[in-house]
């Protein structure tokens, strides 16, 4: 075999050798070419890129920039072709065993044109949160699509738009259960959560690691058999909700219904955790009692990928609706009252409500729900049923030829997973595993005498019969071929057309489900792609323009970057499988982790957490561990700026701490001295402080290095938010500012695209105090020598998507990581340099210099003109843009990022469009223009306004549509008008019928 | 390891088995569902599927239904998900050596971002052939774009939108020196085309092949150095034309200029087999005398995939245009005289001049040439610079290597080839091949001295020190690191910086290319990714609905049939490695030459054509082989009936045949008695009969059997075009009716993508007494035992989309191709069905049903209100379809075919659309819509034209845009107004500027 193209430790050539590779990833990268750097430099009256780079950030904290490797230190860069190679030479150290381990992750089919058109498209991935209800229709009505799903199958009315993954969404119930006892009964000792023994042992860690902040008092019942006992034994004075799995994680189906009738008789709530694929054939929790049932939908065709991303499901109650965490899609009307969806209830979403919040959940799964709604949307009611009728069927098979082998199956009910206790049949599990692996299978490994099997829709004849060859071999009798299980089929009369009987007994489903026509229509491929293209061309996303939104970082998520994950090698691992089979996995993430680490400037980072908030939770999990273990556990403070996200006060708030706000000065900076007040003032109790840096308001606080002092200095460590460190990177550090653990959003600065609201990692990286605290979890040990539990379902994550972040940096290397902070420096500050004469820019620095994105504040526009930030982002869609930011940090504000992804010819194209945006509110200000009928009131137009006979506006059709010439060549159409919040959320409707149906 | 789901000889379950697989292809490939065939047969009055097919298809031809391998013959149908396997079997057969052969394939780097949303997205993928213009800039974009490349770097001032690959592309401009010529002196003797002996052997050989047909007298000029003398030698009296290749095969680079003078001066043409990236540092052939320049494009980022596809390109001197074969993108201008694409000279197309052409080129190679243009946009002219620069750097570093170590390089002249006599250093060349293939890499094998090394883009310091290394091993000498190369080039003063040096000396390029705005702006990945983006936002293909051309089969192109092709174990595959190399595209190949011999009724099949109209080629060329070996080689008739496409009689002509043409009865069928005369009079002649079949009125004949019957009574061999035999398979067959050869068009039946208008494949099957003239080539043998000489460049032709053939089959198996056929022949009867009383079908058999299209005569509708087949196509714009074949066979005619993949509601859409449309004509019919300015003649309606403050237009918007509901709720747009061919044409611009440069 040649030399690889990059083996592990590659020659590399030096930037000035004829081999130097051409593809480098950088100037592909980056949008500005070296002309429109130096053009956009003189705008701003630079010399050169450092120069202004040395006025935009102080040079207190600057730090050496990331050299690359032809230095012999820090990050080389990888050219894309070299990147490929590596890649998969990582790849190819993951075994490809089959797993049937179960316990919420299964083998799933994948359909290609699914595949394809969502998973590898960035029309589908690029796109951000639908909170731009007009230019989103299309990835609304798949998530409507998605909770319908969840309706439709546990038979509760209301589902949200994804969780995190099963344990956090069952994490996320619990403090729903507490959210809706009233405080004074909480206090007085009705705070127990009861656990059923048998739901997953990742459910239960991360149960645990959240209740405690939460003043939850978890109680594992002693037996499944004596939970109705406990239950009634607790009573309403104690007893606040319970969870049971249903199947449970050793696959047994029990009947809850009694339990659940005591439950509420105690005035609490019954918590479900399912699994999608059983509940076609299972009696719907609904049915029989429970108040929110959750589960993973990853076996709805989403690769298992070593343990995420997959979107969890969450569906409850009516009553309980407004207290429910995450993203709900619902139906309402457009300006002109056709249908038009958008997310319900915003007011209800938990970040918003800041310290009074029971959940942080912000970005979810968005995109895995997509692609779990198209395979239901592409296998229909029937098509599921037949799935779930095979499963069930094999798991028929495969118990009763294990039975007539000696061995006892110790769940006497099943849907897909048998518990064995091999002792029965005289062989120690050790036995079966030890062979099952020589075959290249994996069971779920569980103790001396049991194991668990988990069948799934991938598991054919050949497969099944390789199974029972395992049992066969540790016997030492001969193997079987697939004909012997062909009979026993028969045996059991079980055949292809008897697939979608249903299972038997009082448990068994009655209602149908998915009577909607979306899921009985498109099941031709043909049909099914349409349908995909049909919403997709619905949607603004990166591949129409750029997607301004202060602090979210929308840049380029590069396909070389993308492609890896799309591999079987990382798509197909089981979370749980054997560590010495997922090589590939640990030196990725461990190269990601030191990665990571050093471009923070920490000394040791976990990628457990799966989107930003939860990363905020953890570090704080991680601060707490760290003061108990100083003996100092009674530290509860945690100091934060008013301006910051939601989601601080509201991860403080989960953890236990008390929030004691900081404000800031007339100039945006930090208030210092009612820090330092504040400080001192809880010196006894400070545990942490919490701060983004540069700040929300897209400014590098000067005094942070002061402030981390005066934390420090008072007991308390500091958080920083590392959400905006996409202006930083090579050259400041988290670190260096002074923090002592932070998350970064890999899906914002390490280009993990968004997917329409999800999936996101939010790593944690600390310094070495810290590191001993890292979250471990209860399968796979992870993190530090004196771990928190699990804040995640599985042990890295949502381990698949690190492949781009991984990518991102191994291409960039530390000199192009720098590069790129310069750049997104350099696009923020030609905006508001340009825009300075037309608009209020509301923060900068003594230079006149913003970071990487920029604050305009509307404000004066709704005095002179009656116009709100609103009608501002409702016009800018007019000229093909997707809003930036909005009333975030600051209710009158806009807040624009960017990116260095964007080229100087689209940065222009929007500086234009809100040049001349600025001269239409000036003629109304003036009188010009009415005040209440004009273009921003009606504002978006979309094409079904423009297409009338008559047309009543004071302006022309072509200032509505095309005010600015360019527009004619190229223009995405927002596709509804003007949606209507209040309407929809007075009449909550969040299931399909397609918007076809209501029209 | 587990068994895989799929071993070569898996198990196969039963289909009433419980483990038969849930994936099964069939349901995702057909529209329809088992209810709608149900209404469907209702609508026509059958009670059964089988009914419907026997008063469809006449009983005397049926054959056995393909069965499926449950009955122990007959080919199974694979699920999904175990094709997958299958195909990751097959291509691990194919080793992943490094070939550096060249002879016009090299290792290619495939921009991500243009792989991912070009070669792997169906909206590019599933386009047609842009005769719709209206619905086509998007395309029509990149293929100007891609000319334009062609006419930059070739120096010549027109170029076409690709050709079927180099060798073929060369042997159309021997046909165009040959039309050049006028007829009188070219029988007088003045049919000499010489060419060089270093033009590479597949060329050599394709030339042979076709000049024969033409009367041509191929001659291969003794030595380089003597070529001028030849010219002067043969002089105006004898020579027409010439063809050297620049850099030749050998690598050398000489000076033709010369020579070109003096083949001017004998009144004949230059043509230049060329290298686009060596054009980038080499004087332009344009800028020398040469008139026409062609070569393959493939290794602007398009996989070698084993030898194709790959877009050849093709440019020409402005007095040659008409002459030129295959497509021609020109600019024009829309009804508003906004700038629009479309294709031009039309008139000009060869296949319409039918016998008179000297071309039958058709399908050609869009999708590819759309890949090679993104690429060069991607990189632009200093990025191509950059990429030749090296290339030709690390040349200059092996030859000093090799020299230094006593090889001697035979060519004095190199871009990026050496031939290398290895003799000098005491070596066999037997010795270097057996070294190199140990170490993973092969070299060109040209005989027992010489070897050739060609290097390309993908060479970095590990390749190139391997490559040194197998010459070390040979000597004997311990091998190398890459340090010792960096110094090698050192001492050459070659670096990263000085990589767009040009090559020295009097050939080195002086010109600029690709100044356009297009390839100097799309340099970032975010950039290229919407430019590639707003094209396609232009293009109407399958993604949005039914695209009903007659004659073309645009069936689902499942992704999961599309998946493999991109796998480098396909991808990277040199065309001329040594066969044990590709024992997984052996695999493949022979696995559907052998499914393509069984589902058409024949013995033997050979997939070296790349388009239908090659496959018509080869099998006239094979025929007549046969009819040599008989000793009856002066056969020159061929009997075509006048509905024949203009393929048909223009292949003949290509053999050298007389075309003589067979007339139709009255109600569509052959007339057999003209064809029985015609036979009669002419069997000592008489070569062969080409017929459709079904004919392309779209009738199943009924005298076909007879008809073929009279042929072989007098001596002929019957051709049946397959182009239609998507309405056959499993019900009769061509072999079965009588042919004794034929094409399949795999880019129409066997569910290659139509790609914008190419790839193909044509591969021909025959009878047993014809396999032994199938083809052969040069380099890889194939084909029967007295072959005639390659009709293609590669061995297999396009090999790497055989898998898409190969899957499709595979995935159907037997049963399910024949379910395949009698949906086809019912959705087409449902639309002829439910459009009777509104349109003239033409021809129905005596139950009144049609095969798998129907024709629709328009005529009555130019009597009645003045409309003309145009003037229907492009109303149905409006109503966001695609057109029908239009005025082909019968110029009143629409031929509409829907194929077994659309939808039921789909073609309801369709016919509902058709249905307004008629009522439309009526009004005008009947005076209540003025017969000049109405909603046909002004049709279509793009948004620009909807957009006006004031509408002048005696028919409302709403009639124009929305005449039907469901257009509010999907529309898809044409993006400007009705091209005018006639302006454009008049004045020919074939290079780009962007549309937005013109306007
Ligand atoms: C400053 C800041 N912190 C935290 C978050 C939360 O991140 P995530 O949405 O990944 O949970 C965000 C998200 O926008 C943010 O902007
Ligand atoms: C009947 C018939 N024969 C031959 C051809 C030529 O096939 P190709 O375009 O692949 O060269 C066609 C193409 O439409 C056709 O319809
Ligand atoms: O491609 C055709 O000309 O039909």
């Amino acid at each position: 075999q040649p030399h690889p193209v990059v083996p592990s430790k590659a020659y590399q050539p030096s930037t000035e050798s004829v081999f130097t590779p051409l593809d480098t990833f950088l100037p592909r990268h980056v949008g500005p070419r070296s002309n429109d750097v130096q053009e956009m430099l003189s705008v701003l009256g630079y010399k050169s890129l450092d120069e202004f780079v040395d006025a935009t950030i102080p040079k207190n904290v600057r730090v050496d920039e990331l050299t690359n490797e032809d230095d012999g230190k820090g990050l080389r860069a990888w050219s894309e072709l070299e990147l490929r190679r590596r890649a998969e030479e990582v790849a190819a150290m993951n075994k490809g065993m089959k797993s049937y381990i179960g316990m919420g992750y299964h083998n799933a089919i994948v359909p290609p044109v699914i595949q394809r058109n969502i998973l590898e498209n960035p029309a589908w991935y690029t796109a951000y949160t639908p909170y731009s209800p007009e230019q989103s229709q299309g990835r609304l009505e798949s998530l409507i699509n998605f909770q319908t799903i969840a309706i439709s199958l546990t038979g509760l009315p209301i589902a949200n738009a994804s969780l995190l993954d099963e344990s956090t969404a069952a994490a996320e119930a619990m403090a729903m259960c507490l959210a809706s006892v009233p405080k004074p009964k909480f206090s007085k000792g009705k705070n127990v959560f009861l656990v059923s023994p048998t739901v997953s042992p990742q459910t239960l860690a991360v149960l645990e690691t959240r209740a405690s902040g939460f003043g939850i008092e978890l109680k594992i019942a002693s037996s499944n058999a004596d939970f109705g006992a406990e239950v009634e034994a607790l009573g309403s004075d104690r007893l606040m909700g319970t969870l049971v799995q249903y199947p449970d994680v050793n696959g047994e189906i029990l009947d809850w219904s009694l339990v659940a009738e005591k439950v509420k008789a105690a005035g609490a709530k019954t918590v479900v955790a399912s699994d999608l694929l059983a509940l076609t054939m299972l009696k719907p929790p609904g049915e029989w009692g429970a108040d929110i049932v959750c589960g993973n939908s990853q076996r709805f065709g989403v690769p298992v990928g070593y343990g995420g991303p997959h979107a969890a499901f969450f569906a409850c109650t009516d009553d309980m609706k407004r207290k429910m965490p995450g993203r709900l899609v619902g139906l309402s009307k457009d300006s002109s009252g056709a249908p038009a969806y958008r997310l319900a209830l915003q007011t209800r979403e938990q970040h918003i409500r800041r310290e009074k919040a029971t959940s942080n959940v912000c970005t979810a799964q968005a995109l895995l729900a997509n692609m779990a709604a198209m395979y239901a949307v592409y296998h229909g009611p029937e098509g599921l049923r037949r799935i779930a009728g095979k499963v069930h069927s094999l798991t028929r098979v495969l118990a009763k030829v294990l039975e007539s082998n000696g061995f006892s199956i110790t769940n006497k009910t099943y849907f897909d997973t048998l518990t064995v206790d091999v002792t029965t049949a005289g062989i120690s599990s050790q036995v079966i595993h030890a062979t099952s692996v020589q075959a290249g299978i994996n069971f779920r490994r569980i103790d001396d005498k049991t194991i668990g099997i988990t069948l799934d829709e991938s598991v054919g004849p050949l497969d099944l019969t390789d199974i029972v060859n395992v049992f066969y071999k540790a016997l030492g009798k001969s193997t079987i071929e697939p004909p012997a299980l062909e009979a026993v089929a028969q045996e059991l009369e079980l055949s292809s057309s008897n697939l979608t009987a249903p299972l038997q007994g009082s448990l068994a489903r009655t209602t149908d489900f998915l009577p909607q026509t979306v899921f009985n229509k498109h099941h031709s491929e043909t049909d099914m792609l349409r349908y995909m293209m049909h919403l997709q061309e619905k949607d603004y996303s990166l591949v129409h323009g750029m997607i301004p939104l202060g602090s979210c970082t929308m840049k380029l998520n590069s396909t070389s970057s993308m492609v890896p994950l799309s591999w079987k090698e990382f798509g197909g691992i089981h979370p749980f499988a054997p560590v010495d089979q997922a090589r590939g996995y640990e030196t990725l993430i461990k190269e990601l982790e030191s990665d990571l680490s050093l471009v923070t400037g920490y000394d040791a980072t976990s990628v457990q957490p799966n989107s930003g908030a939860s990363g905020e939770y953890a570090g704080l999990k991680v601060i707490q561990a760290y003061h108990e273990s100083k003996g100092q556990g009674h530290r509860d403070i945690c100091l934060i700026p008013l301006s910051a996200h939601g989601t601080n006060p509201a991860s403080a708030a989960m953890v236990g701490y008390k929030v004691v706000p900081i404000k800031a000065l007339q100039d945006g900076s930090l208030d210092l001295n009612d820090l330092r007040a504040k400080a001192e003032q809880h010196k006894d109790q400070l545990a942490s402080f919490m701060v983004t840096y540069p700040s929300t308001f897209g400014v590098f606080e000067e005094g942070i290095e002061e402030a981390c002092d005066i934390v420090h200095k008072n007991g308390g460590q500091v958080y920083v938010d590392g959400a905006n460190c996409n202006s930083l990177i090579g050259l400041t550090s988290l670190g260096r500012v002074g923090g002592d653990v932070s998350h970064t959003n890999l899906h914002k600065t390490f280009s993990i695209p968004h997917g329409g609201g999800g999936p996101g990692v939010g790593p944690i990286s600390c310094k070495a105090h810290l590191a001993p605290f890292l979250p471990t979890h209860p399968i796979i040990p992870t993190g530090g020598t004196s771990p928190i539990s699990a804040v995640s379902a599985a042990p890295y994550g949502s381990a698949s998507i690190n492949t781009i972040s991984w990518a991102y940096i191994k291409m960039l290397g530390g000199k192009g990581l720098t590069e790129v902070s310069k750049i997104a420096l350099l696009n923020a500050n030609y905006i508001a340099e340009r825009l300075r004469p037309y608009y209020n820019i509301r923060f900068k620095n003594a230079n006149g210099r913003v970071a990487h994105e920029c604050l305009i504040d509307l404000a004066e526009f709704e005095k002179s003109a009656g116009l709100k930030v609103a009608d501002f982002s409702k016009r800018l869609q007019d000229y093909s843009f997707h809003p930036p930011t909005a009333q975030w940090p600051i209710s009158t504000c806009w807040l624009i990022e960017p990116t260095e992804s964007e080229p100087k010819h689209e940065l222009d194209r929007f500086i234009d469009a809100l040049i001349s945006i600025r001269k239409e509110a000036d003629e109304i200000a003036s009188g010009a223009q009415p005040k209440e009928n004009n273009v921003f009131k009606n504002a978006p137009h979309p094409l079904s306004k423009i297409m009338t006979e008559t047309w009543d506006k004071p302006y022309s059709k072509e200032k509505a549509v095309w005010p600015v010439p360019s527009l004619k060549r190229s223009k995405f159409w927002p596709t509804v008008g003007r949606v209507d919040d209040a309407a929809g959320d007075l009449n909550l409707v969040c299931e399909c019928g397609t918007v076809e149906e209501y029209a």
